[in-house]
């Protein structure tokens, strides 16, 4: 491919919006054609995301009243609040790929869709949308057109889970105890993420009712035909980045640390941005890349499968540009081998 | 005295409410008669403070309209937002005492309050008002009715300098560079204390136009006469709690550290809540507390003196009640020996 | 009582040391007789606890050779590391009594003592001591001449489970996900507590193989004769203080969010610092107390129950000091009715 | 230049060589041959630097011997603690260039260098070494075959002031008051980098002494025949990375806001790495790069400078990568412009 790929990316002014464009600006086969923030619209993109400061004249724009002016885009990524990109990406003009990293188009079934995100389900439009978990679904993201990229705890706990599903092995309870930095808030300052609290803070949220649930529930059953209820807490930690799903699993048969090791390195063994570690993940080790740590823990048929991830990048937008480099004949690790820091 | 003092916080929502709640609830002199907070009228102190489940059963109450309604209330503390207590302090009924945290009272020329603060100044009602940095103005304090309480950056600032000016050190060039926790920007959310943002943060704000600098410039003159220009310069740190001030003196005669430690000794001999200390002080060893430590150093005429407070304690809500102990006839020290923590 | 206790602390100057000295010197019936600290003997307790600077003369001692010169001491606190009071507390005076902070005494079990601590058991002097749990053991403690102090997750857990498994309702899978502070790994440098990379950390240690899961499963089978197999996995959180639980249980019978509400208020209606909160514990609002915050989440038979205190408090200085009162026939709560702040 | 520069890093499991690492892993032109840890010998990098697990193979060697043996090295880092270098440098072959991110060869004053440093001065050795500050060196470095890299609070520091320096306009008092992030103490864990009290903590260290005054003074008399003393004054921040000096100089003239962006921008017009910002640096927004963002104040003859860097790129390894590509007659920029993040 000797062009660059053409991208705009709809809603640049929140975290998921900076992490494309600190990742996408130093892409070798990417140009960003348009980005846009309603709020900072004519604003330099460096005077919001000051880490791009010196590296960028791009300046925000206006979201787009009329999307088939968009028709010279090749991938529009979609960094809006929940809820905004149903009714836009249908009006997308045909041949343009997109990309959403909200929740609206990852539920299949529009019940749990409502039930979960208040909000109208994407109805016949849903059947277009491949779930973006890259390590899972590389086939049918190669041809997609479009992409639901998975949310950030639906990442963590599925490429924790993944191998176990895919062999059967899911077969008892699953208990995920999930924890996330307070970026996964989002940029808008609120009560949760005040520093004065937050930094010495603690605590769960939605017992039983997070809105990631039904989306790790869906995929495992679609890889593995899997149809255990699983209990999944979600936590809130006192630091900017980073995911940790520590992952509980019951099997039938016993297995041995080995077991354990040969199945995850067998399923991970072409996929770059895994990495099997001894000990235990340390999101300190993921923070700013896309990597994924795993690791994996057994007392016979007791399993635990730990993983950590950066929450804006694996979590989000650098699981998008994976994705996009698929669906452009790209090498999936382009634009995306860079390293995290210690410390 | 046998009877307890009947308490009013008008404010006690915010974080200067809180630590006065903090406090005077296990003041053996104090008695709690009305806390107020407009946005929560009618919940439980403790539903909002839940540092204090368990330890009261208050409930806010709505602002009073009728003021004079306050008269079985021996003294009010306002923790109310700049320019709220202008208003209804000149309303209090006669022989209620008041007790303001904010800047309303702070400074005497009109001028400058306009300039800095952007509300009308107190005006007659001024004169009435005592400033209440406790450790130099004590005597005024004993008998007055009404308190401007130090701003938080002015008293760690002017303690760190009133040994200097007492003893007409000051000649000479003044430099503060002051830095501050992020609980100084209040209780409510705002973008400088978002935490992913703030968590890794240090920077600057308000070069030469900080609203402490008049307070410390009045003081100074109060105390010695003092007529130098200061530099003054805030910062914030990612820690919730604590000021610390670099105090950078020029004198016309050189000082030895033994003569800064004879003269502070001798300054800060009856003050409780001041130490000296060797090295450096920390906000790590003054958090929550009523202390403020203070280390000197001198290179000869070129004079260092730092210090740190707790900005709520200290910085605030502690130094009001200090104040109140000294108004009603009580050892300063009442309801405010209480230790830090390490760590 | 008129007189006070006469208190020796053997280890000052650890973090549970530390904590009680902090107590301590604020209680009303007590008095500090010996506190020893062998690397800073001869050093003022506030040099090296500078948080404590202006509120004690203290010194730090050696350690006795000879311990029956503590015959006029009433009490003494071990804050030693684990295996340093194995040898000392049977050789204490007859008629002093020992609250061990330390693992050193808490497991009844020879075996399993040897496998989580690699030291020797206490063998016959193991029978003397009663496990420090106060809410769960009040009668044993009040009469008991020796404590073995709980571990910090231990209380944690325990506290967020004790209801449950005295009704009999701890019949199917547990699993205890639990985090805790920096401070818990003690006052000693090390590279898990560096600050670079400990401030951006979460990870997790000793799958299946902490020391506080015997600790746990010996106590329920005590409350309960319950014969689960636990999985316990613990975290390392990037703040000073706190232990967070997060246990899931599996029950026979369905349980109401109700039926929750009900069994924890009767099971803790008498004990002053466990607060039943909504929505989720925070370590925020426990910290510096002696409060353990608990939430109960129901799902019809999957239960999810919460927990949070300070692990230097609740979870150890704090804890062994309310034991002391119970020892010495004081209200449980005298000298810990002390407040956590906001922030 | 077609080959790659082959390059030699002795001392790699510190925080300066794990920067190194990080950045010369990427950087298109370079090759490392051989990184040195002795306490590591044998292992992989990445398992000492877990970021960088999965992006190289590399592993510690011991520190040779023989120097001589580096002879197909095209340039040697040393990241070995102060003192280190001294005898080592000199043995090197000819023709291998050396970078010393240590304080060995920074001071031309051998009473000096012995006063702050306590070790021997490089003596004859020290004229063949040019300081390394790019912005003000560039022409004497392009040249040099012996680079002593800046102190990262020299850099701060020199980097706010050289524009004034240069205009003659330092004719004044100059104070500056300098903070830190923890990882400036390394990667071994130490008392004040202890997690549990530096996560709250900020004090001041060594008035008056710190190692860096000596050379900040030196380079200012370099480019401008400086004469002033200047206060010094060195604080420890509760951050992983950062520095931020805060800078105070008195002028014989008065300048203006817009004589100072005058100044600065003509200055640093063709220095990438320096960013003159609005308002104030933040550290948040350098973290991880090699930008040095600076402010100006004016209030007429007082003037505030403000600047903030990541200690460990352009304060340590960043900026002694952009010193190799000078002195291989590289653009400076190569393999150093990757942006920081935001959150």
């Amino acid at each position: 491919m000797t062009e660059k790929i053409k991208i705009a990316i709809l809603g640049g002014s929140g975290y998921g919006g900076s992490e494309l464009l600190r990742i996408l600006l130093f892409h070798p086969n990417a140009e960003i054609g348009l980005v846009t923030a309603n709020e900072h619209a004519g604003k330099p993109v460096s005077a919001v995301h000051r880490n791009l400061n010196g590296l960028t004249d791009l300046e925000f724009a206006t979201a787009p009243e009329d999307l088939p002016s968009l028709s010279d885009i090749d991938v529009v990524f979609f960094g809006l609040p929940h809820g905004q990109a149903l009714s836009l990406i249908p009006r997308l003009p045909a041949g343009v790929k997109a990309i959403d990293l909200s929740g609206d188009f990852r539920l299949d079934d529009a019940e749990l869709h409502k039930k979960f995100y208040k909000t109208e389900h994407g109805g016949d439009h849903q059947q277009g949308f491949v779930y973006g978990l890259t390590e899972t679904n590389r086939e049918a993201i190669r041809s997609a057109g479009r992409i639901a990229n998975p949310g950030c705890f639906a990442t963590a706990s599925l490429l924790a889970m993944a191998p176990m599903a895919k062999s059967g092995l899911l077969d008892g309870s699953v208990i995920i105890d999930a924890k996330t930095g307070s970026s996964g808030s989002g940029a808008k300052p609120a009560a949760n993420t005040h520093h004065p609290q937050r930094m010495n803070s603690f605590y769960a949220y939605k017992p039983f009712g997070h809105q990631h649930l039904p989306e790790i529930t869906q995929h495992l059953q679609q890889i593995a035909g899997m149809e255990n209820e699983i209990v999944f807490l979600t936590h809130s930690l006192p630091v900017a980045r980073g995911i940790f799903a520590s992952c509980y699993m019951e099997t039938t048969a016993a297995l041995t640390n080995e077991d354990l090791a040969n199945l995850y390195a067998e399923f991970y063994r072409d996929s770059f941005f895994v990495r099997l570690v001894d000990g235990s993940p340390d999101i300190n080790w993921v923070k700013n890349t896309n990597f994924c740590d795993i690791s994996m823990h057994s007392d016979g048929r007791r399993i635990i499968v730990l993983s950590a991830i950066d929450n804006l990048v694996k979590g989000a937008a650098g699981q998008a540009v994976q994705n996009m480099n698929l669906m452009f004949g790209l090498d999936e690790k382009t634009g995306l081998v860079f390293p995290g820091s210690n410390p």
